[in-house]
């Protein structure tokens, strides 16, 4: 399959920018190499549903091998790649071997950020990947199994609670979606506990969740979080998170599972090509996307920081973006190869679109062209099965929306793995121990009442 | 929910036994508990193909709460029990608590054994659980994924063994699909080796593959193995289990990857009882099922020794047995209610199926009633949907099945957890020094070029 004579083309990470990177490349006279640390493409926009025991991981994953098989086939290799060697023109991995390219790609993404505070990431996980996924869910059942066996063994009922950490999209999704499995999925599912008076809070430094989005919709979406039974704490930091509880300041939250929905930082590799980077590491690349001083090296996605000449900020960290990216550089190495000069790339925003629950979602589609609720919702169903990489998926994933949507069931609560909580000895303890001393117990006590 | 005055039944293990002792009871008057270490039931018949990546974990699993929510809901704790006090009428669980019984159903089925060689379970995993099955999907793929990267990098292409230790229903199960995987569904997947070449060895000690079926049912299901593409070894008893290799004897047999499906032993419940067990921990029950000396406790499913008054022989152990038995459970409690004397218990035994591969299979229906190929598959089919727990999985299942019967893909092809096999290192370095002094590569090297 592979050519000495053409040009080598290597893509690193297969995401939505390196897999449409890929597919446009097939049609040009390169040869094209796929590296990724995984054999499958993550569906990244509906992993909070994995998370949540909607679907199940492989109606979000498709293998890499088998969304590329269409046209000329690129090579696929699962790699990890550690680092490049700009002047050799190669790209390193982990077991010392090296692979030669003449263009390089890089769309490895974005990973979670604790601030400084990687101790956090036991206790408070975040959502980037498959089986980040799978341990959220483990989480998330298991509260309620423990709490059962403990209200029914030893007699005392204490309500689960979810704490959120992190107001943007994936924080909203969680809280929402949190939110509908215990007031509705599971509400009859115990004898000793009731999952009604589980309480979720939502917590997001910014003066309202959502921030990225225009101030409406983001009052629509605490109306609609609100209504679905979650606490929305705006302008709150929280300093730190311990087993069992999470602070902020003075205030202490008890918290049976805590989720990391706050911070992203751009993957280590976008520093590792020696160009410069902002504070979240992403890579400060030219109009072109390739990166200063190497117009064969390009980085595309959430580790590309463009400006967009529009908002004077850069480019936000979502697939619609670095599927356009990943296009335009096909595009771009075609205007090499006919010896024609490069263009700037420019980004066509047709809209962001947040998920909160069932029928529950903000759209924001230009400047007058805000939709709540359910219309939101049905333009978001509608956009990501349209997206959902291959066919056989849509309809399977259509058919489980379609029989949650109908019967508020989920269908894939496993709970694999451990079936112990961590800090879950700490927390008993701490209940029982501490309580009186949790300030803003009346407050949260209050809320449960309603 | 619970009355102090019914009598309390706990049942341990929501596998086929107790779950159908569970549904049953429902209409008695009493309290039912079930126990278990997972949230899910496992339907263990299909366990091969989440193995095999034909099916996500959700399609084969379904929680207990959900199948037992209608009618009335027995309790249902997640808890992993260690022993009994069969004096004191109480179930011990691990964390110290315990909790009384008037009837206790242990139906905790059957765990591998590896003959004493523990330290082989982390070469060769065997097929029990969710957590077996996508440990051996992540080996499987990961063996082609690393082949191929080897391959390309270092130019060495070397084919893939996978060497399947038992020949009873789930080794000749997992053979038949792996030939399917290599030689149909991942042949056109790869650049740079060739799945097709894949050698897949099915070790059996006995004279022949199936033992517990009848002759020429074995004869035929090793047909349809060497016909999708594996060879089949009998009367040959694995010595020894290292990476990259299996032992015989004198003979070596070069193995990137080996499953285990070659021994079973009850679960250690059994002994815990207290009561008389057989060299393999099953328990050896009253005709009513009951332990000895106590009528009530009863030990049904896999865990459970009864000898079957027709063949003479202790009854096999499948899911009609644990099914019948759990149901004849609930009447014998109903009579000890109704002060009637309890019946023994009699298997209705309406025949056994073994799949072998796409299309491919066996099943003995009684003397004078045995199928093979595409009927017996057509009959498998038929009677695993049917049994499939919860009408949703079933339909996903149908179209997870149409899907792969018409495109030969496997959907779930995910490698999940690490992305290294044990014993990697050792196994390249064996194969680059060892390979000359492999006794039998000759016969391999023949049968390979098939």
């Amino acid at each position: 399959m592979s050519d000495g004579n053409l040009p080598q083309v290597v893509i690193v990470g297969a995401g939505f920018g390196g897999l449409n990177a890929a597919q446009k490349l097939a049609k040009l006279p390169v040869d094209v190499t796929v590296l990724d640390r995984k054999n499958y493409h993550t569906f990244q926009p509906l992993l909070y549903q994995v998370a949540t025991a909607g679907l199940s991981p492989g109606e979000i994953a498709a293998p890499i091998r088998g969304v590329l098989k269409h046209g000329r086939k690129p090579r696929v290799l699962l790699a990890e790649v550690v680092g490049f060697d700009t002047e050799q023109k190669q790209v390193q991995f982990r077991n010392g071997t090296h692979l030669p390219y003449d263009y390089l790609i890089v769309a490895t993404g974005s990973t979670h950020s604790y601030f400084g505070h990687d101790d956090w990431a036991t206790l408070a996980p975040g959502l980037k990947t498959i089986e980040d996924a799978t341990e959220i869910r483990r989480r998330v059942l298991l509260a309620f199994e423990l709490a059962e066996r403990r209200a029914s063994i030893a007699g005392k009922a204490e309500p689960v609670h979810f704490v959120i950490v992190g107001g943007g999209p994936t924080g909203v999704e969680l809280a929402g979606t949190l939110a509908e499995i215990a007031r509705k999925t599971i509400a009859q599912d115990f004898d000793h506990i009731d999952p009604r008076q589980t309480r979720i809070l939502l917590i997001e430094g910014a003066p309202r969740v959502l921030p990225a989005y225009p101030e409406d919709l983001s009052r629509s979406a605490e109306k609609q979080l609100h209504k679905l039974g979650v606490e929305v704490l705006d302008h709150v930091v929280v300093t730190s998170i311990e087993p069992g509880l999470v602070r902020a300041g003075e205030r202490v939250y008890p918290s049976t599972v805590t989720l990391w929905a706050a911070g992203v930082a751009a993957s280590p590799l976008g520093k590792a090509l020696g160009a410069p980077v902002d504070k979240h590491g992403r890579v400060l690349v030219n109009s072109d996307l390739s990166v200063p001083g190497h117009p064969e090296v390009f980085v595309i996605g959430d580790l590309a920081n463009l400006v967009d000449p529009k908002t004077g900020q850069p480019l936000p960290g979502l697939a619609p973006v670095a599927i356009q990216q990943g296009r335009f550089i096909a595009e771009a190495i075609g205007r090499d190869l006919h010896r024609e000069s490069r263009k700037p790339f420019h980004y066509h925003d047709k809209g962001t679109l947040a998920t909160i629950g069932r029928a529950a979602a903000v759209a924001d589609l230009g400047k007058n062209l805000h939709f709540s609720g359910f219309v939101a919702w049905m333009l978001w169903l509608f956009v990501h099965l349209l997206y959902l990489v291959g066919f056989r998926n849509r309809l399977l994933v259509l058919i489980e929306w379609g029989w949650s949507y109908l019967t508020y069931q989920r269908s894939a609560r496993l709970i694999t793995g451990s079936t112990q909580l961590p800090g879950w000895a700490q927390q008993q303890k701490l209940h029982e121990t501490n309580e009186p001393s949790v300030e803003n117990e009346h407050d949260l006590g209050s809320t449960a009442a309603d």
